[in-house]
């Protein structure tokens, strides 16, 4: 089988031609520029959408915008796609144009569009022709959070902390000031606090917008932990919380529950694995959670899916 | 005026060597050892309670435990305390057994021991003997919280997370596995989530067990940055804080509420200074609270109050 | 065919045991601790020489001294060995005595050992019962130096100045003030000037004692960089030194001499390869090169000349 | 007395600024963007040459090429001019043209220019109405190697390797894919081998072409360390070297000879000072220097600069 990539330049884009390097299966064709006027780069071909009828599936690592029109040429051109950027994650045109600042650019396509964060979604993915691949924050987010809600182990209408720090590679390869050494290195700070694209993603997938999500720039290059605060019901401690997260992801090869110690970055650096921890703290149960933020919380994740729509083991080329 | 720095090895002790060594009164004899058994180093001579004699102050920058004792000679030997460990921070000595594993080692000395949070305890410093100088954690964190309490914005009873990270000098000069480059570098944690011993003394600080702390370690050496929660009353927003923050702390040299963004490391590093933001998220009230945990959190603050009980200018030796 | 790795708790273990981990022909048996007093560690066993039986290799990766006896122990039970540590890297035991003080552990096992630089001694260790795995400061230097020397491109009694800078993985996974993240993060030094270790073994490999080798410790974990100055014959420039090295190495998987620009760690980062660059600089002919520390400078090579020892495709579980 | 800083928002503007605030005696006026079309930053004005008349001191802390105009203009003024450009560096007009790409700006002013290295050129510095503020590799090159030449310790006619590791800050503050933390984090690489601006400089200042500069780019913010490798004349070694390196900077504030341990980035961190370290490596002698390079190496040997010509003490405003 064959793949395409689509936006090869950039972090996810590069993680993901890694990847498919060893894939036993799937085989890259040529990795493409993001836009038909973006400069060359090593190795990194001119957009050509005609080409998107050799190959199986279609990943796009483009910016939001410019993922859309290239979605529908893959799609018409009978590849499936699995788009890296925020087009399709959220169901809701209005949503999309509040956050996005512009109309969707293609919503004739958002109601065939699977969200998808494969563990909560995998019968969708594996029937999908157009998956929306989910944002990094959203990814720790909700594997951490999802099985509490399910189980109903939260108290209705309580605030949901969600404090989430990232490494610099979130904010992509583009020079800026944000990604200068000088900024980054010995330094931390939150940012768009109340104001980022992934806060309705998140809410969204929660089913709720109890969720207070703020990011904040790690001096690190990869990786995402989410700190999660939840009032419990009654009753309820995190023994009961960590019961619920093994028995969800028991048999789930790319989330584990870890039981001797809080996660740290290290231990999902270079994998496509979800990490959690839980723990009582004065009356909240914090739930840790742990991915590399261009592996499960983008290139990793987009080839699980990818594996999933395609018919082939889920795990594939993944660690 | 002459001070005395013990446990001047230590992060802390280094940091208030090198304030001391260009304050215009008050001047360092001999830094020394925390221990009279802990091996020499360079320029830090053996302990010697005798020269507390010759001292207007003294800085205690030992382990909790080893300080009680040293207070109380200097104390006998008529110099003022500031001490930077743990012993005199908590009143209730069956906190302080809970918290750090032993029977108080003074608790005579408790009720006249000063909480050193000199913004909130100006007038009590200035006429102490001893001034129990406020953990790293709980300086961020009060500084940040306590307007928001005492103008009673905050709805009674919900939780108020205190999400807080932390440079590694924070754990000290010994090496270690946590304190291992390979360990810190492109990593992030949670740590001792539920059982920091910085909770009680945030709990007794803020007047309430809402605070739910839980500690972070961050891959830089210096700085705290602590990321607030609050839970508004009815009608109260970011707008209304921050006016509060502005109001109790505009006189204030070394606390700064800023309007232009959120603040960061960088922006305190190397100084005794607190920066503060605020912005609304989601129905919660976000405040951060940036210090340099070795100046503020430390050293800083021991000299800040030292001023005070000294009777000299509140800010000399200090940026 | 199976694998013994004895000291699998430090950096050079835990590479190898990721290696392995993978390796579709060599299997690890149960990695073991280094001595048999040493602490416990997760899922590392103590150390026990009975097994070595049941092995086709077994991969030393204790300190010098230790590796000796376990060595012979592991050529009685009828394995190979490749000995990750210094014991027989020095063909000269006093050479042996001078660096590492004290006599060399089993000199009647000297003769025996192949100094294991694959790409120059590719056919002495596929014969080989005991491999000594080079130092991973020598096998930056050499790969780079070798080729200009066989070349006799090198004025004859000239200093070869080799500058290198090695990550802190170097120093061992145990905590010192060397490894403490304050020491490391943005900080630079040189070390062990004139008194390194590794000298002797470049000496040796090198055929000369004009390599003046200087190390210095970078603030990064992994990787080396080794700046080499040669004072090159009349006539000769970069451009010959260049067309000398791809001559050389252009059939080697491990080996990438380019054209682009200079190498740096990035390009190297988690493989077993060695990136070479070349340029003339006022009168003298500079070479670069570049290894992961830990995988060609360690348990890459090690693998490697494994693969080369038990008759495998030398490239097996090597990216 | 009054200073003008033109160029203040960039990393060696922003450093004096800094310094300045704290001067006994200098005062700053505003601090100028460095082009009349720069964009406005925080709490920096427009370029304003009519501003020159105010002052006693303009430092010119622009790119090369915008440095000269200025510097005329405050000349003109009656003000002392320090420029940390490079435009006055060069006494050889040709070697400006072939370092900088371009006829020099202002030729008929180099005769007047005076070379600030402040330790070797004290007397000139002290009356000079325009100082070439020197670069940051040559200073760190030219404080460890002009004793041992002048002393005639140096074989002549051998290769002086100048292997020079430089923090970030040197490649400025501009946003860049040198300067991404994506590309110097956990990296490090030669640059610019044989083509480096500084090495005519460096040339220049030591009076002969034998030194062969290659400089690299450190994992870190702030610090230069160079090293450098002499081939004695016979008789001489690394003993020798340090008398003669302690004599000649025995009376130097801001240089001192180690005698503990080689210098590293730390023991400079935030200071004017120069650190050197010297020893014997396989016939070579090595020496280390280092310094910060936006202090010493930039704005503080800038204001050691100013304070000299302007008749002040030398070391006013400088740790």
């Amino acid at each position: 089988m064959k793949a395409a990539i689509v936006g090869a330049t950039g972090y996810a884009g590069q993680e993901l031609c890694g990847l498919l390097a060893t894939h036993p299966v799937l085989e890259p064709t040529f990795p493409m520029r993001g836009r038909a006027d973006s400069p060359a780069a090593d190795g990194v071909g001119a957009l050509d959408t005609a080409r998107f009828a050799e190959v199986d599936v279609v990943f796009l690592c483009t910016p939001h915008g410019a993922a859309a029109p290239l979605a529908r040429a893959a799609l018409d051109s009978g590849a499936k796609v699995v788009d890296l950027s925020a087009d399709f994650r959220l169901k809701d045109p209005a949503a999309y144009e509040a956050a996005y600042g512009g109309p969707h650019p293609a919503p004739d396509l958002l109601d065939a569009a699977v969200y998808g964060l494969s563990e909560h979604a995998r019968g969708q993915v594996a029937g999908a022709q157009l998956i929306a691949n989910p944002g990094c924050y959203p990814t720790a987010v909700l594997l951490g959070l999802l099985p509490a809600l399910e189980g109903q182990l939260v108290e209705h209408g309580t605030p949901i902390i969600a404090d989430c720090k990232s490494g610099v590679s979130g904010a992509g390869v583009a020079p800026s000031l944000t990604t200068h050494y000088g900024n980054v290195a010995e330094n931390f700070a939150a940012y768009k606090v109340g104001e980022h694209r992934h806060a309705p993603e998140i809410h969204q997938g929660a089913g709720t917008e109890q969720v207070v999500f703020v990011p904040h720039l790690l001096p690190c290059f990869r990786g995402i932990l989410a700190t999660l605060y939840l009032t419990p019901i009654a009753g309820v401690n995190a023994g009961h919380v960590r019961e619920v997260l093994e028995a969800r992801y028991r048999d789930e090869p790319f989330v584990t529950v870890r039981s001797d110690r809080m996660p740290n970055l290290h231990d999902v650096d270079l994998t496509n694995q979800c990490h959690l921890g839980v723990a009582d703290a004065y009356g909240q149960i914090v739930v840790v959670s742990v991915i590399d933020n261009l592996v499960k919380g983008a290139a990793g994740q987009a080839l699980q899916n990818a594996n999933l729509a395609l018919g082939l083991e889920e795990g594939l080329g993944l660690a």
